[in-house]
């Protein structure tokens, strides 16, 4: 006889998930034991949910299929929920397998009852509860076809339907994607086409989403050169390719007065993958909404098509645009010399970058400088902090890993951002995952620094100040990921940056640089 | 002129609310900005929000009144959501003030807008949501009234809100608690008293909450030996006097099979600030509910009654109790020689605990015999997980060191669940807090591995059990902790740790000690 936690395995492998990122307890032994008759699911301990769920979203990312989560009970959704949160900005696919009380024994009072539903809402993700295990084979089957069109699915298991017991070993395989309707009819395309073309340099494309692979970023410099289009890429792109043989668009700047200036002179804007342009926060007495007044604002692929970027290049071809030259030479910015700052470490991830890496950017004011730098080096995938809940990036470097184990990923990570979920570098060494953390230590949550004095609130004195330093005591970044058993070194200048990352990305197995960046 | 920010500081201060645990963002610089007016605000950076949160648990706890949280949005709250589900099974008050993005700018897909009220639902708990100054002094005082009267509050804190001007500088002070209507009345402490009586060694009086002050455990000792009524309490008090000169009961058992045995005789079962003891999780042919058939349950003070052990000095005095006499000298245990394991770290702590100390306890599988061997050391207030989500033991002792900075503070911590909230350490080194901490390392979550067996899963193979183990790589807590700032040193044999843990309890400043648990 067959357990629901093994049909649920079988079935979830047999929809395409084959990696599982768990930090399970109790209510997930079943599940748990289940993995020994598995040996195709992956299974990979993560020490704390948001990472589990964190890597979920970067393996979604990369391999373009998703993951599946293990967590406990509704505080391991919760303590989850950040880089869910990320991911859902992401559009990411992940199922979420959620352990929960036996049904008989949910409504008990015991300590870790909760209402899971909630948090499922705040998602505003689908969300089963199978009551028993004959609700189990749809709860399966319509979580894993939800993950598989990119949304965040979760599966609540009671204990008793995970031990109860099944007749068939698996419940068939998921449901297939069905037919998708979001894809963009010919009207679509010439309509398009038509205000391009009208427009000429007056329209401006702003892409987001499936727009930023390479098909859709060459497609969109096609429509360009043909008609004179603006082209802009979204913020925080989920993943964009980037360097040298793709198209370098500049970004829609993250603070508001970038944005504005970028999009003052555009009459007609058009969304391909991209949201609405809105300022990340509201500042006193500057705009939310970033479009100029009397600009008209025109949808042509939603954030969540999967097709914008095979809808570009049909665009491109209704305009008869010609093929454009890449691949250009351009001078590697200079490496500089001299202590480390905000302006000069990202001139060595651009001379050094292997070929066809991974970067999980997480860098934020430290890596202000990264798109300019890295605009004609080696060619690769910048995966960016997609909703703003910080702890993201390291999380997501381990998805990614895991999604191409072929590949170098490179880590870029802010100090106080890494601390949310550092416990993502033992999950690194625990897998042997090829990646190479340069974790800026600048001893400040200076993103925050800048936004106290933009949001109007200063002068701020000593004690505002202290909430926005960590420099007291310093933080050993080196010490800390050998206590979790990576390998780690620290880097004060650009020569030994240099020499440490050349090192570390020649090496297999995790790495960690602590680049002490000084202020410049 | 006053800031919204600077008018609700003054209002807490009012209000008795006097440190703020904070982890702020962007929407929360006005509130930092404005801490620099108002010098009697703490506030104290926590580099996670669950160690914000679960900080102001310990603060509750010892102090007996509420601190505030400062959180970012809804990734914020999110991530502080676990020990805030910790907070509520202890009926701990806290002061959330979550900021949010301005009221015009919420709605309109910004990267961190979400439905934050969908939250304060799955803690059950009030929620502030003012939208303009005008609100705002209505949503301070409720807030607090609630936190005051031992509730999860949270105030959603608008950025506009915050910089908004208001009109006077404070909203007088927060209402005062109400009249109490949960204070038993004579009429149930004579049916107490006279079921008691009647009842003898028959009824079993299960105390929790409120009632596991010094107070209610003699007042329960006064009882039992009037009428012979047997006590237990409850398995995890959010605050338990024990040691010397206090009355020592035996916990209801974690584990259902010891909780089945402990409950089996009785006849009537008089909760007294407890909860209806239900397994902590089920398991396949377990019983979920742990009182025996046919027992009667009288639920004499709820869970969140504060009048608990008020209430039972009132039963005993019905009943003409004697004075009980206490503190009669019992041996300490044996501190034993060679290599540490889960059996004998306990007689260091029981043998050489300072006096008055507060302990917080998250040691799980390796303290299963530490309420034995403390029962007659130095007097101490114990701190347990209430809520079963774990990563809540290094938070808590930052709250209680704040709340008492004269008393020393002991976190007795498992490996495993540390490393949920492992940057509270640098919280401790920042605010120079008298913890100590004991990091108890056996390398796997050893509590997984019993559950393994217990819900019937084993025979496990490889697979499972390598996800319940922390071994491949081993983690050095020692390493960890002096990145984060913290002193510390690692013991392998009894004597080690003994020097060690005097030293440290006898130095001021944060020390952290990892013993080394052998297997038994």
């Amino acid at each position: 006889m067959t357990t629901g936690a093994q049909a649920l395995i079988t079935s979830l492998l047999g929809g395409g998930v084959e990696v599982c990122f768990a930090n399970p307890g109790t209510s997930e032994m079943h599940f748990v034991a289940a993995l020994d008759d598995h040996p195709d699911m992956r299974a990979i301990l993560c020490l704390f949910e948001g990472v589990a769920t964190g890597a979920a979203d970067g393996y979604w990312r990369v391999a373009g299929k998703p993951a599946a989560t293990l967590l406990h009970l509704g505080p391991g959704l919760a303590n989850g929920l950040a880089n869910l949160h990320n991911a859902r900005r992401a559009h990411s696919g992940v199922v979420n397998i959620v352990g929960d009380h036996a049904t008989y024994h949910r409504s008990s009072g015991t300590p870790l009852a909760s209402d899971i539903g909630l948090l499922g809402d705040w998602l505003d993700s689908p969300i089963a509860r199978p009551q028993s295990s004959d609700d189990l084979a749809v709860a399966v089957m319509d979580t894993v076809a939800a993950a598989r069109v990119g949304r965040i699915a979760t599966l609540v298991l009671p204990a008793d339907v995970s031990w109860s017991k099944v007749s068939t070993p698996a419940f068939g395989p998921a449901a297939s994607r069905s037919a998708d309707p979001r894809q963009p009819g010919a009207h679509d395309i010439d309509l398009i086409a038509g205000r391009l073309t009208t427009l000429g340099d007056r329209a401006l494309l702003l892409i987001g989403g499936a727009g930023t692979s390479a098909t859709g970023l060459i497609a969109a410099q096609r429509i360009s050169q043909a008609v004179g289009t603006r082209v802009l890429v979204e913020t925080f792109p989920a993943r964009l390719a980037h360097g040298r043989g793709v198209p370098n668009f500049e970004r829609l700047g993250y603070l508001s007065e970038q944005a504005v200036a970028q999009l003052a002179e555009v009459q007609e804007l058009l969304l391909a993958g991209a949201q609405h342009p809105v300022g990340f926060f509201a500042y006193p007495d500057k705009p939310t909404d970033l479009v100029p007044e009397g600009a008209a604002v025109l949808t042509f692929a939603a954030p969540d098509n999967p097709h914008t970027a095979a809808a570009l290049e049909r665009v491109a071809d209704a305009l008869d645009a010609p093929a454009v030259a890449l691949g250009t030479a351009v001078p590697a910015p200079e490496l500089g010399t001299g202590p480390l700052t905000a302006w000069n470490w990202v001139g060595v991830i651009a001379n050094l970058l292997p070929d066809n890496a991974i970067i999980s950017d997480e860098s934020n004011t430290s890596g202000l400088m990264l798109p300019t730098a890295t605009r004609a080096c080696a060619r690769h995938d910048l995966l960016t902090l997609t909703g703003g809940a910080i702890g993201q990036g390291l999380p997501v470097a381990i998805g990614a890993a895991v999604a191409a184990p072929d590949r170098p990923v490179i880590a870029l990570q802010a100090d106080g951002s890494a601390l949310y979920t550092i416990t993502a570098l033992w999950t690194m060494a625990r897998e042997h995952l090829d990646v190479t953390v340069v974790l800026l230590n600048n001893r400040a949550y200076a993103i925050l620094q800048l936004e106290l004095q933009r949001v109007g609130a200063e002068p701020a004195g000593d004690r505002a100040r202290q909430l926005l330093e960590l420099d007291d005591p310093d933080i050993d970044f080196v010490s800390i990921a050998r206590g979790l058993g990576v390998s780690a070194m620290r880097a004060t200048t650009v020569q030994e940056l240099a020499h440490q990352f050349q090192a570390a990305v020649h090496e297999p197995g995790p790495h960690l640089i602590e680049a002490m960046i000084s202020p410049a």
